[in-house]
């Protein structure tokens, strides 16, 4: 796996023995490969920054029998049971009813939800059908999660020493109503930290082992401290925590920065954020802009920064220069150079980060060309694919770097990103401390 | 959920009831969160083409009581069960060594693993530790599947009328080893269909319920007849099968060429090609090329393109101008027209589109330009989020659409760029028809 935790203990929240938690994903379309499980990987990291590893995921078909079977045998094991899915309107969404059956519970007819649903379809101009009327039941010793995303309300009951949550399909309605009504709820019931239960530390171009050896003298002072490792492509998470209370809050944030100063460029920031937006981050606050030029990696650079909500404030544009002729027009490559050194060359990647810095007038280009794959263009050498190289114009001078990744397409693209960025983050950082200090001749 | 089948029938292997299949994935970052459980998505996919749904899915942490319970259990259950994960050389993979001890199998080291993983280590330079031998041993009743992409071979036994299928995690590992060596046996063994079990038509623009009136005719002649349909968004597949093997593949065949000549243009593919995929081989076909400019979906367009192998025959370059400036300069963009109309209006996608043609020599140009969100840059009105013009420039003439989608980013970002490209598809496509037309006075 390309990206794996590596635990010498995982946080907990301070003092209990651990819940156990399970995810109950219900859908065909789920089980034919039809949409990703993001549920799983969404409500799994929020339990996890509050220091609990979901048990087990289970994924089954919405049909009532393999529903009720499911959360018969879930709800005898673990302590807090989460479904999603199967609370819509139609005659396919069975989970409140079966799982109403299963406890025992009654389903009772709420006015306030109907008044609400039927206010939902009014905004905006549809007609409530009859059987939106199920939506409006709830469990009789229950609370109703209201949905201000949908006409579906979650329903929660705690029963048997235990926590049932059962939360909408749809993801635009399912998170917010988890952050906000679930994971409150669950930290008062001390099931999750009440707040994060560790301090991320990102970093970017060390190896896992490497910086398991660099912060040693650091986490040799705290005896019992939490540590884990997780590695993805060129960057590696550290996440320090305190699985036995022993450690403040402070005490970890000490610790962190601590070794976020022993990193310097290697240290990428404390929590969630991506290399793109640490790197816009640091653009904005000095004030820089950025425009970018790709060939191999085909309009995904320019997608990294075009995500950020605001990218406008410092992204000037991006050119995709998919042939020799766009790169001599939209960039300005020498056709010499071109024919000397080949598109794919540092000299090219120079020459684009350069030719898109001055034709969007951007402080920093930043150029991307390779051979993604799974052909290596007018290359014979199947070794090229892979091959990329990256140009940096930055107010301080040009630079391009070689790089090698031998992998599928996607992969390759995916790399490529990556390490420009992250390039792109380090010479930023590096100018704005060369502008805050004093000149010395 | 966006995506969801409908089945009236979901196809199975013709004359037999249907065998269990349950996928065991392994691993705590699945759990946490930090890797999404893509092969549950392909996995399932892969065995929806053969005509089995799997039962179920469980993702659970790769500690050895949790694979032993888990395994048991589905064991108990299920027909064919199936692992990812825990197959490496290090103390945590565990899988081999626990399912054999619960199916009472003897693990025997296979001197011919051990040659193949020691030339993979001497091929790649690297020295072959002592923990890697213990991915030299297989069940001694059972089959190896060989890995040619890393050192953990797959495991597969038969055993008291059922099947277990060990896979190594990594994916580029585990899905030629599941295409080239899993799917055959199974087939063998009448626990799949030997081809795809039904015949997809990919349909774009059309609702899923307008889809079903307008076939109806047609499939009403086959009683019977299994369809289950799928909805993405902008597109909606139908999948057509014989459960009960009553027609034959040339008749179902023949159903769906019917159902493409009924739709049109509305009609994408047979199959599972993406709808860039598509365009891009009508685009191939009538020797035609395209250039792109984009705003507001930063890159996502180019990028849709540049992920099909060979674009360069095609594909002549992409522009994102996420500013005015950059639509001047970059795109031709009139300033008087960004001053009257706006950068969000009918006006600058055509002129984006016909300037990006021009640029870079295309034939077609397609442009997008809109609010993404979460803010609607300088306009005040917040109903205009969403808001998103098409421009495209064809050899026949200029267009272009307003489309609005309210709702995140990520999803007006995608959803901008699907329409964008189904519009392209059809005017290539229109444009071979009228060119293999002969002409008309």
């Amino acid at each position: 796996m390309a990206d794996h935790p590596t635990n010498n203990s995982q946080p907990s929240p301070a003092g209990k023995s651990t819940p156990r938690f399970e995810l109950v994903t219900l859908g065909d379309e789920l089980l034919l490969g039809l949409t990703a499980n993001s549920h799983l990987t969404w409500i799994g990291a929020q339990l996890g920054r509050r220091g609990v590893q979901l048990d087990r995921n289970v994924t089954i078909s919405d049909d009532a029998d393999a529903i009720a079977r499911q959360f018969r045998e879930s709800w005898s094991r673990a302590d807090v049971v989460i479904t999603s899915g199967g609370l819509g309107p139609t005659c396919d969404d069975r989970t409140r009813e079966v799982i109403a059956e299963v406890l025992g519970q009654e389903l009772v007819f709420d006015p306030t939800l109907m008044t609400a649903i039927e206010e939902r379809f009014a905004k905006f101009n549809r007609t409530c059908t009859p059987n939106n009327r199920k939506q409006a039941f709830r469990f009789a010793r229950g609370e109703v999660l209201p949905n201000p995303n949908g006409t579906a309300p979650g329903l929660w009951a705690q029963q048997d020493g235990k926590v049932v949550v059962m939360l909408p399909g749809p993801p635009n309605e399912l998170q917010p109503m988890f952050l906000e009504q679930v994971l409150p709820r669950l930290a008062q019931l001390g099931l999750i930290s009440e707040q994060e239960s560790y301090i991320q530390l990102r970093t970017a171009g060390v190896g896992e082992s490497m910086l398991e050896t660099r912060f040693q003298p650091i986490f040799g002072r705290y005896p019992g401290l939490g540590i884990a490792y997780c590695a993805h492509q060129w960057k590696v998470d550290c996440r320090v925590s305190s699985p036995d209370g022993k450690y403040s809050r402070d005490t970890l944030e000490a610790i962190a920065d601590e070794c976020a100063a022993l990193l310097g460029d290697d240290f990428v920031c404390l929590g969630h954020d991506s290399l793109a937006k640490v790197t816009a981050d640091h653009l904005r606050q000095s004030g820089r802009t950025l425009a970018v030029a790709e060939s191999c990696t085909g309009g995904l650079l320019s997608n990294s920064f075009t995500d950020i909500c605001g990218a406008s404030k410092f992204f000037m544009g991006g050119i995709v220069s998919y042939s020799n002729d766009s790169k001599m027009l939209l960039l300005d490559c020498p056709e010499c150079l071109l024919s000397q050194h080949g598109a794919v060359s540092a000299e090219c990647a120079v020459a684009m980060a350069c030719g898109v810095a001055e034709q969007l007038s951007a402080d920093y280009g930043l150029a991307i060309t390779g051979y993604a794959g799974p052909t290596a263009g007018k290359c014979c050498d199947e070794n090229a694919v892979g091959t990329v190289y990256i140009g940096l114009h930055s107010p301080a001078g040009d630079w391009s770097k070689k790089l090698s990744y031998p992998g599928a397409r996607a992969t390759v693209k995916q790399r490529a990103v990556t390490a420009a960025i992250d390039w792109l983050r380090r010479e930023v950082v590096r100018e704005a401390r060369r502008a805050a200090q004093p000149l010395v001749n």
